[in-house]
């Protein structure tokens, strides 16, 4: 059970709360980075991030209180506190918050961390500057089963508050890595034996006929560029192959999310069957 | 080859001439509706549009004027006027406007002409919102072949302009068809030979045992609802199947777009396969 952080009588937290003050500069990233820690907004986010053991601090209005009363219960490791509805406008990024904010550890781990389990499938985003598409391949990488999302070279922050709720929880249930060298994760990926795949609307490899041959259920790491310049030619080029999602009709390409959730699901099935 | 609207030496367009004034109220669902037009923006969707022969006006700064020479030279049935920046501004709907905009037709079909093509593909988006999703479902049902997408029940304007940005010119190339009444929709679908897939979270159908049986190769029409509800209950008990994509992870669901993605690629593969 979660402990009331205030004493009984005590006055509601408001905005000038050191700790909510404190909290509130989650918004920006030098401060996430310098305090390694973010805000979970919403019952959905904080139910994830209190199962994964993240969460160090839990802001609730009077009313999220009464309606998020069971996700308070459940958990046994988080002080909470209650706020002002100015206080949780502070906190949350969204115009109308649920309620429920906590502020959590950094998760981040290492590339050889997340190499050492052996991942069969794993996601990575090059590049990508915008987090609801950072938030959504987390999400679509969970759901096909990959193990890791790799955030590499020059790109969003995975923590972004647009991210972590475009992830709807996902941000907590895979190892997420931020590599600034892309070119040496490449490799460190080719090391733990995946297959890396480069996505490209002029891949020299039609997706399908990947489906067709098997190869697909081979240990496999996805390469996705960003939606305004794709993957760096030099990555393209270092991958052990280049794939296009095959375009049957006549639009010029797929948007990032839907290139992923192909990519991703064609791999998940292929590892799959018989 | 456009002809040019002002006469030589005629001074810029500004916010405040008529035709400007006139276009830029299509920001507006309720004037689109009465003016049976709508904007498309930037050199793209304006190269999809002139290539639709759905344009009725092009707008184009200076400095546009210049950089999509090529364009405005290459489309033989539309006027251009040079509109000054703060025009510009006025009629685009995004921050950094490229320069080009165009008033285009509205160009949905009834849907018994999209169904007299006896099409193979189609996506259904029922009671969805968001424009994003609905450019988003628009460019991955033309990238995987479908021929039509209907938007049924109290959904968003595909001709909203964040829609028609999502959808990178293939609010163009599809018949896209209003049906407020979904649960006729459905009907005038399965009549026309197609076989309505609903998807749902819950759905008692695995995406993965429609294409180990090869009935994918079907004519399918698929139904996707909304991001916050989902189909309506009614809408999944009629279709002939509620058919859910598998999560392998720990991700509660896939986004719309992601979802969509994979079922319509699903169908597009199955019905190419020999």
């Amino acid at each position: 059970m979660t402990q009331h952080f205030q004493r009984p009588g005590d006055p509601l937290f408001t905005q000038r709360t050191p700790r909510v003050v404190a909290a509130s500069k989650l918004h920006r990233r030098r401060d996430r980075e310098k305090a390694g820690r973010f805000l979970a907004e919403g019952p959905q986010a904080v139910r994830e991030a209190l199962a994964a053991g993240a969460v160090r601090d839990i802001f609730v209005t009077e009313d999220g209180r009464r309606r998020h009363r069971d996700l308070l219960h459940g958990a046994s490791s988080a002080h909470f506190s209650v706020v002002t509805d100015d206080a949780m406008a502070a906190l949350a990024d969204t115009v109308t918050p649920q309620g429920v904010i906590a502020v959590c550890d950094l998760r981040d781990v290492p590339l050889d961390a997340a190499l050492a389990s052996r991942p069969k499938l794993v996601a990575v985003a090059v590049e990508i500057r915008d987090p609801g598409n950072a938030g959504t391949i987390l999400r679509t990488a969970d759901a096909a089963g990959a193990t890791a999302v790799v955030f590499a070279g020059d790109a969003v922050d995975p923590y972004n508050p647009k991210c972590v709720r475009a992830s709807a929880g996902s941000l907590f249930h895979l190892d997420v890595v931020r590599a600034p060298d892309a070119t040496a994760a490449l490799a460190a990926l080719r090391g733990a034996g995946l297959r890396t795949l480069a996505t490209s609307g002029y891949g020299a490899t039609d997706l399908d006929d990947l489906l067709d041959d098997g190869s697909l259920a081979q240990p496999t790491a996805w390469l996705f560029g960003s939606e305004a310049h794709g993957l760096p030619d030099e990555l393209r080029d270092a991958a052990d192959a280049a794939v296009r999602v095959p375009i049957h009709g006549r639009a010029e390409s797929l948007n990032l999310a839907a290139a992923a959730a192909v990519c991703l699901y064609a791999s998940a099935r292929a590892q799959r069957s018989r």
